[in-house]
């Protein structure tokens, strides 16, 4: 099973620039050639006239599961909107629940061009289920804390997760522990996660770190250190880290990071809607820091628009370091592509690149957002709208294609996630 | 000719919530009746079901012929983006060109719910024109600059365009001179500007203040005074003030504007992607002071997505003041309709009002933004995308019907501005 995408023009994020009237052979799940008018015989022809090619975006934190509380607590503090919003009303949702507002999200992310997700919540077989049937990569991290007392059962359950779902779905799907946040784990919770990382699993943590003043300040009374200094003393930082947020990494924690394996995950929109603060992207980049970028959950976004977050991101560094050159469109979109991949620990993905995954996202450029065609990676950044994207390719498999979602029924499942959340909420 | 739009749920900014199942009769240009289960006859019936009815939106400061520029110079600071970007390539422009570009730009403006747009750009027949043939109500203004020694041919052009488009098209045209900014006006030039508004005008003046640093700085500089304090000392003050931007207003210039008919619009992707800086929306709205919402032009934007705005508008200012509660949805969406109509000196627009002139946006609720319905208000600011208005009526007609534009051809004018831009370039 083959399939050539014939003269399209393409973004080539190591060079920067955008390579028009390209022949794209995919093969399998792989792009196995680039090149002018290929002379291969494929099974299936993607004519590309008037497209745009790019890798398909890496969304490296979300809360998939959320979508019930999308507009359902707004203009509210973070723990407030957390201890007695959020989580009173979470703790009512069923497995069955979760799964459907995993596709539901998993729907937004693929209309907007996302091919690989990177997901922190529970019930976590349920929305690996769901990001098999929509044909989208997933990294499934079971967000776990033991405030509960629970959590010896976490663990356990995280362990039958990995071994039930690792590399699951031609190794579409990948498993990696989540330590919630220094808050609502204690100190021996966090080390044995961070022990149990090198050992049993594949070295990677994803958490959230120093997303507020709040956690900072707490991290520094309780423990005498900034979060990730504090989760470094623990051995967490032995692993690679899918750092969400780090709104409010210090100097000295970016002196403490820059050679590890530490990926800070920025999520504009969230850290902006909470009011977190400014995430210090262009000091990061300057530093040298591979930084990825995330939509963060439904709940505090509040939608799954992977290309508004992109525009967001990329206007807002602009603003906080009164400079028009900070964060320039083509740093966004690596931070959407490639370094996104690098954090969530993918070797061969996130390029349009032979030998590299097919997942790949085609935007129309018979749009108003292309119109005229200047600068095409500042179109992508700072003028194109989700609606733009007309195909996804994932692991070489159309996944949207004419705009329509080819694997899930979207109407039905925004009927059942309606249907369901009317149900949560009289339980 | 009436319309009745049955069973909808609309936005009622008076209340500051929504009413479900509303029937709406628009009689003329009009909204006629506000009621339960009407029981009138009509020519054309509007199935309100799964809709939400909301004010058409304002877009209270733009430049629409400036679509050609999108993405053709960015990460450039204002005046070395102006100055030697954006100016010499206008300088080529024709006023056809300038109509097929103003289409576009009210094509994206009608898409994402704008019904009523206030331009600041030249050749503004061919504008006015674009506008009568879109259906789309508009302001005309003028941007004239003296710096080029041709001021007095501007003033004649100013008052033959007040002539020929004043209240044209059923009143939906209206014409209002705009000196640019204080930094292409000489002195003399915008003294005559403030008389002329007074006397030969409608006592209103869009002008470009304090959007840099730059420009405060050097009016200090250049006259002892910021920027609002000098208009105000050559009595453009005594009109009122659409105030395009505001970013670096003082606590001072606050004062001074409190009791004037000031009205600042706020643009906050283009404040952001120049690095202009914040805007103190939230300072401003405790001080009373009624602002508008713009998108600005292309050139800076790098679209005309409304909706994007007031997502963007409605977060930033909660990470800039550290306060998850500042400016609230509902302020956003006030900034959005009634304020916005009130800036530009409308009485009758902007509320779902009996009486109120028939400007209506129809978002879809059928869609993953609003799935589930929670708060609607949230919704509209938080999680709507522009692909979920789904009609437009402006002035009593459909100028958007099942997301098609009735009064243009959209990939006509796609194709058309393709090819001016070609032409520009190699003239």
């Amino acid at each position: 099973m083959n399939l050539l995408i014939k003269n399209i023009s393409y973004l080539d994020i190591d060079q920067e620039k955008i390579i028009d009237n390209a022949d794209i052979l995919v093969e399998e799940n792989k792009i196995k050639k680039i090149g002018r008018d290929l002379d291969v015989k494929a099974d299936q022809v993607f004519d590309g006239k008037d497209k745009l090619l790019t890798p398909g975006f890496v969304n490296a934190h979300t809360h998939l599961g959320m979508s019930y509380f999308r507009n359902y607590a707004d203009d509210l503090a973070l723990m407030d909107w957390l201890e007695n919003e959020i989580w009173p009303i979470e703790a009512k949702l069923n497995p069955e629940d979760i799964y459907w507002s995993s596709k539901l999200s998993i729907i937004e992310n693929i209309k907007s061009g996302v091919t690989t997700f990177c997901d922190m919540y529970y019930e976590m077989d349920k929305v690996g289920d769901a990001a098999i049937e929509a044909g989208i990569r997933g990294v499934l991290t079971r967000g776990m804390t033991d405030v509960d007392g629970e959590g010896e059962a976490k663990l356990k359950e995280f362990d039958d997760l990995y071994k039930n779902y690792q590399n699951k779905a031609n190794g579409r799907i990948r498993v990696v522990p989540a330590p919630h946040a220094i808050y609502t784990c204690s100190t021996e919770f966090l080390k044995e996660i961070a022990k149990r990382s090198l050992e049993r699993y594949d070295s990677l943590i994803h958490i959230h770190l120093s997303e507020t003043i709040t956690e900072v300040e707490n991290s520094k009374k309780e423990y005498g250190m900034t979060p990730i200094e504090y989760v470094n003393s623990l051995g967490l930082l032995d692993s690679q880290i899918i750092a969400a947020h780090c709104v409010h990494i210090t100097d000295e924690e970016i002196e403490l990071v820059k050679d590890k394996k530490f990926f800070p995950v920025y999520n504009p929109s969230s850290n902006l809607k909470l009011a977190s603060g400014f995430t210090p992207v262009d000091k990061l980049l300057k530093n040298n820091i591979t930084m990825a970028m995330g939509t963060d959950g439904d709940s505090s976004n509040n939608n799954q628009d992977f290309v508004e977050e992109m525009h967001i991101g990329g206007i807002v560094n602009k603003a906080v370091t009164m400079n028009e050159k900070a964060v320039p469109a083509i740093e966004i979109l690596k931070m959407a592509t490639v370094n996104g991949a690098r954090a969530l620990g993918f070797e061969n993905l996130g390029l349009i690149k032979e030998g590299y995954l097919a997942d790949l996202t085609i935007f129309d450029l018979d749009s108003n957002s292309f119109t005229p065609r200047n600068n095409l990676i500042s179109a992508l950044v700072y003028s194109a709208n989700s609606s733009d994207v007309e195909a996804v390719i994932c692991d070489g498999d159309f996944i949207m294609k004419n705009r329509e979602i080819v694997k899930l029924d979207e109407e039905k499942v925004r009927q059942v996630v309606n249907e369901r959340w009317e149900d949560i909420k009289s339980r």
